[in-house]
């Protein structure tokens, strides 16, 4: 495997590169859904959810979109057939995205049409249906529409064959990294005590869309002083102040992937206390990585995504800081900002997948003083024996203002 | 009743007043659910969607939000109580936005702590359940938690109460009308032939956000050319040119309410052709609005959706373009873009609520020559006699470049 775009910024080129790259996989995704509908003895699939109608259609949907596009991009997979839905809203750019797809015109009249759908595609009896994302209501008319049929709920099947990971899959994660750093470095000079943090926030959100990214990964976090320890917080009208820190956690989105960094700063001259906290945050990522690095090594089995939250989890429990660090260790990214797999207290102890992305993310939190998180997407991949940091701003200490 | 800000920017002042009259208005709105609760025999109501979350229990969660939120501004009404779950992240904010409520933190644990949340509101032995935006995966999980309570699927309670506007509900639609229209003022003298669609997005979207909107109502469309003929498309890299039409279709979000608003420019010397289409929707736009007016000063049974979407359609028929008009001709608007009430074909035959805000967005689509729709919000409130534009951008041909 290949991966060229790591630390660059995505070019139209590359656009039409990674566009061609997912024509070309979808019969290759399909496949393997078909084999987990053959094992599980399921004759259909209904798919809802965003980033699977991407992943096995084609189609792009922007971020909640599915909200408003009713039926549209929902899809039926059979063992020989892919349906997808379309309004007339639709139907041009499901022409236009979905290759290796039949495009029904769909509109106001879905649970009516479910059971002649459900016939073009071979009549099966058993349907498997993204129950996770379809609503209850939606579920009881579906059942309602065609009773001969049974819906079969099931959770997890796509994604877990998203997490791992296709060249041009990484290449755009490592695009959306390099959009994202480039934005941090071009803000770092204009950052000032007095400026606020929503401020801040719409001036790195304004250089990654105006730098490569075509939406964010999620909205921008900037959080200053007293305000870092909240784990999750929107930016506002907070002043940055010298003498306090100041974290940034954000991403890119590009061609579909998103990247997902956190740096915790320094606003004029640090506390000595805040830098012994960043300094243990940095020695319990480095821990996570080392050890990723020297299980691939060592060969033999990969670690799994508890064994790795639990090596950072202990350098910041055995310096006392155990209590505040509440949340795990990170989590995959591509087509979701938060997807397969995961590395936490709750994972699962099977060996990651490979080759994936993911995030490396610990965080020690002192309520009302201050927090720090230091966050980088990381590629993972046993076969090639390779792990390269995908986000490459500085993890050194950063004084500014 | 008195609207303060129509056609002003909001102010601090202003989003302080709002969050008071929010806070105020919680009791009201809470009372209106029990009643139709008592009314339906249900002891408990489950609500998830995020605008019900923030109109009946204050929380405010961004667009999306709810996605990664887990449990978190999720809420149980009693006949006495209202419960908010929040985790972590979400205690401080909840605490601080949800004056009438009694904060749970619940975390992972929702489906092992069901039973005892509905205990503690009083053992509700039916409980309604909104069911179009809970995911049956989630209701199977809670029917299964708790199998001597009956959950009851229902629709629409909240939104139907949510139609009818308070005096600073409206405010901040008007609020959001006057971001939008100043944004738009503001981006005309940089267009000009050879910019692309997704360029002048951006600047108008930034130009919304740095001047009182806290976020879009959605994405930003701007289509040029033919691509204006469809009623639903994303600013791409095609550019303006002259002799071509140019749709804007774009909302702001003030303190949680929307704005919506559609104008149709010309780059250059307008055709003739394109001008008479305008003219037609013009005309059909002017229709629907003067019956409205015409009805309040009749006074008498307010009209119906559906029989003021008739008034503007059948302009565009009469004219030959009935097949060239394929959407409805508004929807309300609020703390959702589209919410009730619907102005359409399907809406019901029932008067319209009052007083309430919805847009009135007639259109011609020409596929593969050009489109044309002009949208407004509209304040409508019969009892005070009032049928006011919130939108106050001119309608008139604009030539633009």
């Amino acid at each position: 495997m290949t991966v060229t775009v790591a630390g660059r910024l995505p070019t139209e080129a590359d656009l039409e590169r990674w566009r061609s790259a997912d024509q070309a996989a979808l019969p290759r995704r399909l496949a393997a859904l078909r084999g987990r509908m053959a094992e599980e003895g399921v004759g259909g699939y209904f798919g809802v959810r965003r980033e699977n109608i991407r992943y096995l259609t084609g189609l792009e949907l922007a971020e909640g979109e599915e909200k408003v596009a009713a039926n549209s991009g929902q899809f039926v997979v059979s063992a020989t057939d892919l349906v997808v839905l379309a309004d007339s809203r639709y139907t041009v750019q499901a022409a236009e995205q979905c290759a290796e797809a039949r495009i029904e015109r769909v509109y106001y009249d879905f649970f009516e049409r479910w059971p002649a759908l459900l016939e073009q595609v071979g009549g099966p009896k058993r349907v498997a249906v993204e129950a996770g994302f379809v609503s209850h209501l939606m579920w009881q008319r579906m059942a309602a529409a065609a009773p001969g049929v049974e819906l079969v709920p099931v959770e997890n099947w796509v994604e877990t064959e998203r997490q791992v990971k296709e060249p041009s899959e990484i290449e755009r994660v490592a695009a959306a990294c390099a959009v994202a750093d480039a934005a941090l470095e071009w803000l770092l000079p204009s950052l000032r005590p007095g400026l606020t943090e929503a401020e801040v926030a719409l001036q790195l959100e304004w250089e990654m869309r105006t730098k490569g990214a075509e939406a964010l990964a999620f909205d921008v976090a900037v959080l200053s002083g007293p305000k870092s320890a909240l784990p999750h917080g929107s930016p506002g009208a907070r002043r940055l102040a010298a003498g306090e820190v100041l974290l940034f956690d954000f991403g890119a989105q590009v061609c579909g992937y998103r990247s997902d960094m956190t740096r915790t700063m320094f606003v004029g001259e640090p506390r000595s206390a805040d830098l012994e906290i960043y300094a243990l945050v940095a020695r319990a990522q480095q821990a996570a990585i080392d050890a990723l690095a020297h299980a691939l090594s060592a060969g033999g089995e990969r670690p799994s995504g508890r064994a790795i939250d639990k090596i950072a989890r202990d350098v910041i429990r055995e310096a006392g800081y155990g209590d505040h660090y509440g949340h795990g260790l990170g989590h995959g990214i591509g087509l979701a900002t938060h997807e397969l797999p995961g590395l936490g207290l709750t994972a699962p102890d099977t060996p990651l997948p490979s080759p994936t992305v993911f995030t490396v993310e610990p965080g020690v939190y002192l309520d009302g003083v201050m927090g720090v998180r230091i966050e980088d997407t990381l590629w993972f991949d046993a076969e090639a024996g390779r792990l390269d940091r995908l986000t490459l701003f500085p993890r050194e200490v950063t004084v500014v203002g």
